[in-house]
């Protein structure tokens, strides 16, 4: 394993919990960050980090990265049609190891855009850690459970996720049960998992209050919002990761907040499906731990964690016609530093000492950029993503100057693309 | 003036209203689009246009290029403190000169992200088009106008945009009269600017109901909405442009559709100000033909129009809880065609026999891009400016293989660099 010397760069990291941004070289040691230069008989290279920002990598919170070929597929239509008709078909059908490659397809986008560690619900057993295992990037994969019980329909399913715990977990490669949806899941299945989930120490991850719809279904069958229900269930505690979360009613976020849960915002998609515009302001001013996903690109349409932070304030900036709703700092600490907090892994989402090195180099020459006014606010409001220069994943390259290093992208798109001839 | 021959692309264009995408070799000559092939005497340059969508160049129908200096120079702050304290001190104290490299710093990056044309409402007398001319991006430019008589403290502005016309007036730089809004205008100075654009056969352009202070004022002071003012004032006529029109009320919507005026929308900037939403599918129900701005660097903070056209559908999506509202074709329709409209400039804004070559050249195998199930989609959802490889105005390549060929990149940021350091 390669050892670094990062000079010249411009480093910002998370102090008690605000943004410090300085001049500092950084040095990366067995793939972790550290302060403490090398000793003479230490080999290492060093990197000219000048006009370069280098911050902690991008944490996509709720993605399915499978579904990035059917990027552009199915817009502008009705939220049934998009699910039922377009999307649910070509997934019915999609052989398994066709997952490997349209999942590689979307941790592209996600290398090229700065993001170092996503977290993925996905369907097809072994195929995305495979791929993510090959591009080197950090994730934490939840194999999708539904059903009514998990010892009899929802084993198959459950038994595929330890098997893929068993074979992949590593240094970087994570795995957490993921029930997909109380409107897919029994109460019992959820009840199961969260006891599961404490037996194998593993998170777990669900789809939340996403549309109106599912809130009010589960009002008129369990008298009772969705997430009232889940806590009722004891689903619940800090190691719960809750995607969505748009339509919040009664005591939804003070049941949230007194959970310690963690709620991952995906704006994009819950505007693309009419979902709406989840109330992150009030979560803000409750003290719930915000993260951000962009969802899959079949309903984004982009992994881009750059256009979502963007978005995010700007969303509720308009919304609430409220100019000072969600500022760029919190937005970049949501991006990065509040992953940690939900995956429970004090080494990512920082730059510290002994912190793992997921860095991002950041060309503060971009045109986007200049001039460099605001650290903060040129990473929210200006930025697009292709400002990311280089990405470091626990301490190895996996991009230098815009040169993907572990994704051959000319056979990615050649097997993506006889994938979609086939199945689009 | 140099012939091409742009072989092996697709053609993204507008036939009867609709947009029309196909493999086609077009031909540039003399600056002007044709589809006949060059004779045997003629000289040209083939260009290989493999996996690239060749479209019109986008129209960033309203900006302060000026401003981009201020690029994330003042955010998160309450809108009076942005303006009063922050933007405005800036703006007094900046030398007219100043003004060449920091609207040179704005053309650069509308350049790279694919704009070929803007409308420029400015404060520096000569400095915008002398930098538009060297920049040769094409533009319509409108000196700033405020006060209560054109005949007396309006005069030096107003003549100031008459020597400037004079001046600068070509096949690529136009000219227009640029009132700033109704709250710094009198309504005798608006007429009078409604009759000077007559006999000089200029366009106008004014900021409208741009907040709801602006709204609440009018009805108090003039007993009608602004829009209602600026009818009976006979300002409203095919030849205006109207930026913003967030606030609408009453009649206004009719008034705007009956006037046949032009309306652009400024997504990021008016919810960044905490302004809202403006009503944008009502406007496309009634027909008003709209365009996208982006507002100047200052509230925005880029003059990407890729951004603002993804944030146009989502926020409305958002906002109206409906996934159809503003679909991505009348996106790409809004950033191109209908400037033609509201500029009276059919050369520009579509790929037609004898249009101007206002060319953009996007890489079709981008991360954001891949793979190409819909290619409106992928400029509305899924592009972020990024993807735009090579880019011609008029003819002239000013952008070829991301390398800028007119703008000196590294002067720029110099000069820009030492203005940022004297004055903000």
């Amino acid at each position: 394993m390669k050892n670094y010397k990062i000079n010249n760069g411009v480093i910002l990291s998370f102090r008690d919990g605000d943004i410090v941004t300085e001049a500092r070289t950084i040095y990366v040691r067995e793939g972790k960050i550290t302060f403490s230069p090398f000793g003479e008989d230490e080999s290492y290279e060093t990197v000219d980090a000048s006009r370069r920002l280098i911050m902690p990598g991008l944490v996509n919170m709720h993605t399915h990265a499978y579904m990035t070929m059917m990027r552009n597929y199915a817009d502008d239509v009705p939220f049934q049609e998009w699910l039922f008709n377009r999307v649910m078909p070509v997934e019915d059908n999609l052989p398994k190891e066709a997952a490997y490659w349209t999942s590689m397809l979307g941790y592209l986008e996600m290398i090229s855009t700065g993001t170092t560690c996503f977290v993925d619900m996905h369907m097809y057993h072994r195929q995305p850690p495979l791929a993510a295992k090959d591009a080197g990037i950090r994730a934490y994969f939840g194999r999708g459970l539904v059903g009514d019980d998990l010892c009899k329909d929802g084993y198959s399913r459950y038994s595929e996720a330890l098997e893929e715990k068993k074979e992949f977990e590593s240094d970087t490669l994570n795995f957490i049960l993921a029930p997909h949806a109380i409107y897919t899941c029994s109460p019992r299945l959820l009840q199961q998992v969260a006891e599961a989930a404490k037996e194998h120490g593993m998170l777990k991850e669900i789809h939340l209050s996403e549309s109106l719809t599912e809130v009010e279904d589960c009002l008129k069958n369990h008298g009772k919002t969705p997430v009232q229900l889940l806590s009722d269930l004891g689903f619940l505690d800090e190691e719960t990761i809750l995607a969505h979360c748009v339509q919040m009613r009664d005591n939804d976020l003070d049941i949230l907040k007194n959970s310690g849960a963690s709620v991952v915002t995906n704006v994009a998609s819950n505007a693309k499906l009419g979902n709406g515009i989840a109330p992150i302001s009030q979560m803000k001013e409750k003290g719930i731990n915000v993260c951000v996903g962009t969802d899959g690109a079949a309903s984004n349409n982009t992994l881009n964690m750059f256009r979502e932070m963007g978005l995010l304030s700007l969303m509720h900036k308009a919304h609430t016609r409220d100019c000072l709703a969600i500022p760029s700092d919190y937005i970049v600490k949501a991006a990065t530093f509040n992953a940690s907090r939900a995956l429970k892994n004090p080494a990512i989402g920082n730059i510290t000492e002994g912190a793992a090195a997921d860095l991002i180099f950041i060309d503060l020459d971009a045109p986007s950029l200049f001039p460099n006014n605001n650290l903060s606010s040129a990473l929210c409001y200006s930025a697009n993503g292709s400002e990311v220069d280089s990405v470091m994943i626990n301490g190895r390259f996996v991009m230098r100057k815009r040169e993907l290093l572990t994704i051959d992208k000319e056979r990615v798109y050649y097997e993506v693309g006889k994938i979609v001839d086939t199945n689009l």
